[in-house]
């Protein structure tokens, strides 16, 4: 599996995925997950990818192929005027994708299966998220459901219900989405450090800061061991329930 | 879905279950889960079901009667000598129940899957627990893995793996089981109040205290809010993450 997380705040959008791919616990790999593409000024896109690695890894060279070779460059992401005809093609082409796969004779479309988060700027637009399903269909983010999740999604959605707030700064986004890759982690086996992290400033239009943060990042390490022992702190306060 | 612990500690055996079974968000219905036996002073059995409620109702019918009408007396739970012996016995009518409605001519097995937790304890015996898997085979508890969850197991999953302790006196460990409950119940609309709460202290060879706990219950709602507040507060004292 994998793990992703989109999320939108006041001050601009957040992107944290996991980078472990597998087939079966003895066969599993470091693959990243997580993509940009900007038009420095104009427009800056990021895609996480879950699912199928050959899908996924067919859609993001589609995409980047009618993003940089000559005679097939149109329609593509780094030209359609508007985020929500991106998802449009992003989804067309993720469709494209499966349905090949799909012609081989195989008639499971799960197997095939892959979601995508899409999110970013372009100029004229605000900043915002889709969610991109196998069908190719696509939701985009809302102040009601200002995050979302692809992948191992369970084990980390409750510290997100209770912790997100859209003014949150950067540092404590990241610091929540560490939370909850952490969590994760901590119950599956399919979701594996080093994680993909960027952050996108609202009217930037620039890929922003991305970092890879490994299992022996510092703060990441503080953040794993304190969560655990604030955990316990925190449930030794709570009232006991006696019978 | 459901949502099923059962919990081992070194004072006893802990069990709690939800109530909510559904066909659909507007097709949904109140229904116990868990369900007991005892010979006093000599056995006494908690079973908790998860999945299809026809093949859960039909298993706890045909293990029930077994063990009241006359003729059909023998093989019953209250009557084997051993808990792996009932397990066995569980085990063998889930699988048969299966088979009976697979034989309409649905062919997927998955529709009238069930899984059971199966926990107790029969004199000369030790208190345990047993995870009853459809097909009709089971594992242990054990030290190592002390508490067994069935149904809709993620969101529940990090606390337990946290805050668990063997040294745990019921309360705490009630306290343990309202958390991840409270957990699953924010973030899946399938589990849902009440629950239904057992303990089993050692070599009691009874049912023990049981009790239904209802949405209402003030230390529930003080668990549930306070986890919360505990939750924020614990947030706000971890160390940012600054890119």
């Amino acid at each position: 599996m994998t793990y992703c997380i989109g999320m939108r705040l006041d001050h601009g959008l957040v992107f944290m995925s996991d980078t472990r791919t597998s087939a079966g616990v003895d066969n599993f790999a470091v693959s990243k997950k997580m993509f940009h593409w900007q038009v420095p000024d104009e427009r800056a896109i990021t895609i996480m990818t879950a699912g199928n690695l050959a899908t996924t890894q067919s859609l993001i060279s589609l995409l980047s192929e009618r993003s940089v070779s000559e005679g097939d460059r149109d329609p593509s992401i780094l030209h359609l005027p508007t985020m929500f005809q991106v998802a449009r093609l992003v989804g067309a082409t993720l469709r494209e994708v499966i349905a090949e796969s799909s012609l081989t004779g195989q008639t499971s479309e799960d197997q095939f299966g892959a979601s995508i988060i899409l999110g970013g700027q372009i100029k004229g637009g605000k900043p915002t998220i889709f969610m991109i399903y196998p069908e190719g269909n696509f939701i985009e983010i809302t102040d009601d459901t200002p995050f979302f999740q692809i992948g191992e999604t369970k084990y980390g959605k409750p510290i997100l219900v209770r912790a997100y707030e859209r003014k949150m700064d950067f540092a404590d986004a990241i610091k929540l989405l560490l939370v909850s890759f952490d969590s994760t982690v901590k119950s599956n086996l399919s979701v594996g450090l080093p994680f993909d992290l960027q952050i996108y400033e609202n009217d930037s239009f620039s890929n922003g800061r991305t970092k890879r943060i490994n299992a022996d990042d510092e703060v990441y390490q503080a953040i794993s061991s304190g969560w655990g022992d604030a955990l316990r702190d925190a449930f030794q306060l709570l009232p006991s329930y006696r019978l």
